[in-house]
């Protein structure tokens, strides 16, 4: 039996949508106390981000400190954009006692296979099994070790070309990776690849976006019922808000601004209307 | 005999308000140089609220320069919101060397009660003083060795519950102590205890602005008479000034601009006209 | 003969406002990738400034890293705001490695003068010669040498003041030297001295707009002809934004937002049509 005229026959996209979207709001019913060991140029921002959302961020990132809140903190971040000799110890530090209390946390390589320290560092950190892998194409392929052309924090590589080293990766680490890109990719062994053609250029103009990504998937994870839908959520969420503060902003100055407001408003009702999924 | 109709009685908590308020403008004429140890999430936002309310921050925060700048600046604060074990050391010299300058400062104990290194750091702080202590409820019970119930940053008690252990530690530093909530405290031997009951919620959804209140108050405390009104006019000056912004905020990244722009313009007049004490 | 009337005579200084503002697009199609070394308080509005004005920023400052991404970025700024033994370690470092690969870079000697330590390792650094030092006139007489009434950042003397010392700083170099203040001047043995008269006081009133500008010179500098040219193209398109963002700005706060987006927006065309060369 065909289904009657005018009543939409709900696809399995769309349903896969209201689920991610979903994950929304029951963020900011949980509030989650999410702990990050960021780069210096965006612990403000990150932690406004993650107000907006409905988070509760606290930037507790030294060897003395990290890893004991790691095993309160309901989410984590460990973003590698800015390293010396002492993050390198307190972000191992941290994951293992992260790893040892069996909780979910977030990878963000941030121009992981550029720099030597860094990539180490990112690959000693996989040990730990990130529950979410979060980067652009060409820090996905660095970290994997496959020799990408990024430059600096600019992906120079295509989301599609990374998929299969995603998935490789999302194997090895029993999680998700989320792959930045015009077109967002969610990979993971438990279920079918996700694309999310959502977003507006000035993301890439404004510094810390894409890190606040890897902050919302750390928030998202104690919430959402798997990594893969943790890392949708999170990228669905920012991208709609993004194209509602494009729609407002005068400049990239106003856009991180309106970024902020639109993610303080932003409901699972939204997301679900308007989730461009691929 | 009785006043005439129509011509207002002036309460004590009315001319108590007008010296208060008085501190604004004083401080603009002032611009005194605000030297800040804070955390690594807020130092811009900081600077940027120093600016605003015409003080001249210096962000000078190191071992090697810390302490020689505290016996040469006006103002200064210590917010211990991230620490390593060169930040301890960084604050534990600067301090000492603010009191063997016999010069007044603000300590502010970001989520200390919570997590064992800071929560060390700023008792040790103690010994050297601090004219104002600046802190939510759970915080300031924490930096006085009680149980209270703070999650990370957010306080967990109510400001009424911790004035008598607020009272103690005042007594203890000869000081004021500031205990920021719903409606705002400032506890002293010296005073009666004053509540402001100006503010906004959207202070909460916002990084940094209760370490902008302790920069305020380090700024406020070399041009107020006493410790307490120092707390109390930064106190006045930042709700007063959170309530003109959230008329003009779209939601949490507008309100940060708006704050800034509010504390730009705020002025004895205007303080004390809004000022609600209790 | 004379010239027809209505018909201007395009003068030198003219001529020169076309060449300085022609880097301002020549920037934004070679999108520069800029390293910065650069104090804590102003790294994420930096980072925002490089991309509005179209460069790529990379805030790779440890020891670990940054002498060897020194080799590879196109821009170098090493600005002195916040040091302690770790940062002087890195930055010593990175200048050594980027005058081995024989490469731009400039140098912001902030609070130098007043303090011993930055004041030391800014005269150490000058040993790698700086293409650019950007500074406000104490700064400028600090790194020298000589005695200035800067009061932390701000400065306490006159451009005009600097002028001598600048231009035997420059000849030390072999670069040039941006002197920042009311009217700008920039000053190298290879060109007449240029003031730039434009720009507004809200730039004093918020954070990092001085080191904005040694960041955009940074930039500059792989893109324009000489030292002298990326001093005037950076310090021309900041200041010309400057008035156009102050036009909009409701205080403070919406000013760093719109001078964002004026930067943003600030083309060559712009730029020289609004130039005030003195």
């Amino acid at each position: 039996m065909t289904a009657p005229r005018n009543t939409p026959v709900p696809t399995r996209a769309h349903e896969h949508g209201e689920e991610i979207a979903s994950v929304v709001d029951a963020v900011r019913d949980a509030a989650p106390l999410t702990q990050c060991l960021t780069n210096a140029v965006v612990t403000g921002f990150t932690a406004n981000v993650l107000l907006a959302v409905g988070a509760s961020p606290a930037m507790v990132d030294s060897l003395e400190e990290g890893p004991i809140f790691a095993g309160v903190a309901d989410g984590l971040l460990i973003n590698v954009g800015t390293v010396d000799a002492a993050t390198v110890e307190a972000m191992l530090a941290t994951a293992a006692a992260r790893a040892t209390a069996g909780r979910s946390w977030c990878l963000d390589p941030v121009a992981v296979g550029t720099l030597p320290v860094r990539t180490k560092l990112a690959r000693d950190l996989l040990e730990y099994r990130p529950s979410v892998v979060r980067g652009n194409a060409s820090e996905v392929l660095g970290l994997a070790g496959e020799a990408g052309s990024g430059r600096g924090v600019d992906a120079g590589d295509d989301v599609d070309s990374a998929l299969d080293v995603a998935a490789r990766l999302a194997e090895r680490t029993g999680g998700a990776v989320a792959v930045s890109g015009e077109i967002d990719a969610v990979v993971s062994a438990e279920s079918p690849t996700l694309r999310i053609a959502n977003g507006h250029p000035l993301m890439t103009k404004v510094t810390g976006v894409g890190c606040a990504l890897g902050a919302m998937v750390a928030a998202y994870l104690p919430v959402a019922r798997t990594p893969h839908l943790a890392a949708a959520a999170a990228t669905a969420a920012l991208t709609v808000a993004a194209e509602d503060a494009a729609q407002r902003a005068g400049g990239t100055g106003s856009f991180a601004v309106e970024l902020l407001d639109a993610l303080a408003r932003v409901e699972s009702e939204t997301v679900a209307a308007n989730l461009d999924l691929r």
